[in-house]
């Protein structure tokens, strides 16, 4: 791959806007596009661009995997929907839990996720929808991390060698592909993204799927979830560049009711981060340490333990499957 | 059971020494006396109680297992020979290993080790030496918590209904029963113990299998180990009751010279508490957290991860399994 990458200090935010705008334009020519919207700001800005430039021409899908965060399809669907961008909500749920079933894998859940979203779900409605493009938010780290072989991104295929038009019948357009995560929220902020988006932490492609360690079932995805949503609202004003929820799989000894419950774990982490290359654990206060465990043994079943990620990247990554 | 409680405030050391002294010797008579000596501040007391009551007529033995910490067997030996009380060293590390095997079951394991120590290794030796009594340092915590089935101790035998009379040919003698820590560490100091031995943080009866999730090997003992260490020396000066390391099973990703490393996670635990019934993590200085997670992952092999438990007890337990 020979992507270039453009620095933060080489950025001309509308300059790369017209640009990239163009580009789509003359890829798609009278064509129509498709892109899958999943709420994170990489999307999110591909989403504007790709409205900016086709319009009308622009399908967007959010497909509903079932792992997303509490009440995610709605709030992204809705917000498009108030800045005048279409949006198609899609459920897939039973799609994705009957490919994830029995596997405990990370590459196997990864590649099962990846495997569903693109040749099933998206292929399907991309057929249907009659286009030949797809813009995708790919973005610097992602190839980078990807041709290094630290972590399959989802998201990665032409680089990988996959030839998308024949596998999938459709053309990739990659508009963020030079850049990395402060650039893009750059460019979001441009086009007119409310901050509660283009600030938004990052949050990988297999949703909550990346968060459970071990089987991806509707029930583990809900234990999830609902750690994950105690973490984002302790932990949205902490200034962090991402923080997470993970359910383990390991069983851990405790305490209900005074009897012995061999129960379930939850990892909390928070990084610290310019460039996500290199990640630091946040150094946050005991008591907001404190305040995370109590809510998650409080409030979500079965959960006796909870621990908080001191490692840093490298060796670390700031995933954890 | 209907053993009573001595509180710290009605505790009167000196004359609790004079009775437990009188007490074996009534119970030995003109016998002879086992008693294992794990270094744990329990057992050391009762070494001492045991040998101030019947000299030469006790006969303590160390059984290195195979899960101890690094030094140990040796140094406590030798702080024994040192205060004059001869310590039988007998390697069984084969035996508990091949016991361990392929278990995964924390009960499992644990009953492993309490059948391979008391009615294999303990129970040959005991034959051996003639003796008819066992001393053990089975305290009121101890029976408390597996009376209420929070967790199995590998000392609670006559409180459970075993008649170890005829299941493994001795009575058991249990001086310390009605005292929890903070009162043992008194006795102790009062017998003459040093310090570091008295003023211990407790340890676990199954040792470093306790601080392994999964299956109990050589090799993963050996890293739990090398983990223990480094928390050891770094939170030797915390003031905290108790601080372990905890090899986790579950797999995590992580980066070694910028390639993926899908590697093993520690979790660092550090508790304050007064009585081991409730407790709270030690709010450690996250530099402290930075330096255990960069000595951890520095140092033992294929440590990605490394985390801290910030959840209370209960619902947590102090021990992961």
């Amino acid at each position: 791959m020979d992507v270039q990458e453009i620095a933060l200090e080489d950025l001309d935010v509308n300059a790369f806007i017209d640009q990239q705008v163009k580009a789509i334009n003359e890829a798609v020519a009278d064509g129509v596009a498709v892109n899958a919207l999943s709420g994170g700001v990489d999307s999110a800005v591909v989403t504007l661009l790709g409205h900016k430039a086709l319009g009308e021409r622009l399908k967007t899908i959010f497909v509903e995997n079932g792992l997303m965060r509490a009440g995610e399809p709605e709030y992204i669907v809705g917000l498009f929907n108030g800045m005048g961008v279409p949006v198609v909500l899609v459920d897939a749920k039973d799609e994705f839990f009957g490919a994830l079933a029995g596997l405990t894998d990370p590459e196997e859940k990864r590649e099962a996720i990846t495997q569903t979203f693109y040749k099933d779900v998206f292929a399907r409605l991309v057929k249907d929808s009659g286009a030949t493009n797809l813009l995708q938010g790919t973005n610097f780290t992602d190839v980078e991390e990807t041709v290094a072989g630290i972590k399959r991104q989802h998201n990665i295929l032409a680089q990988l060698g996959i030839d998308t038009e024949a596998s999938y019948g459709y053309k990739v357009i990659e508009p963020i592909l030079a850049l990395r995560k402060p650039g893009i929220r750059l460019v979001g902020k441009a086009l007119g993204l409310p901050e509660e988006i283009y600030a938004r932490p990052p949050f990988p492609g297999p949703a909550l799927a990346a968060r459970v360690i071990g089987e991806v079932t509707p029930a583990r995805v809900a234990l999830v979830r609902q750690a994950t949503a105690i973490v984002e609202e302790i932990l949205v004003d902490s200034g962090a560049f991402q923080y997470m929820a993970i359910l383990h799989e390991d069983r851990v000894t405790g305490i209900r009711d005074g009897r012995r419950d061999f129960g379930l774990q939850i990892e909390v982490r928070c990084w610290e981060t310019q460039d996500a290359v290199t990640a630091d654990p946040t150094a946050l206060p005991f008591k907001t340490l404190q305040a995370l465990a109590s809510r998650i043994t409080g409030e979500v079943p079965g959960v006796v333990s909870v621990t908080y990620g001191i490692a840093t990247k490298p060796p670390s990554t700031m995933e954890v499957v």
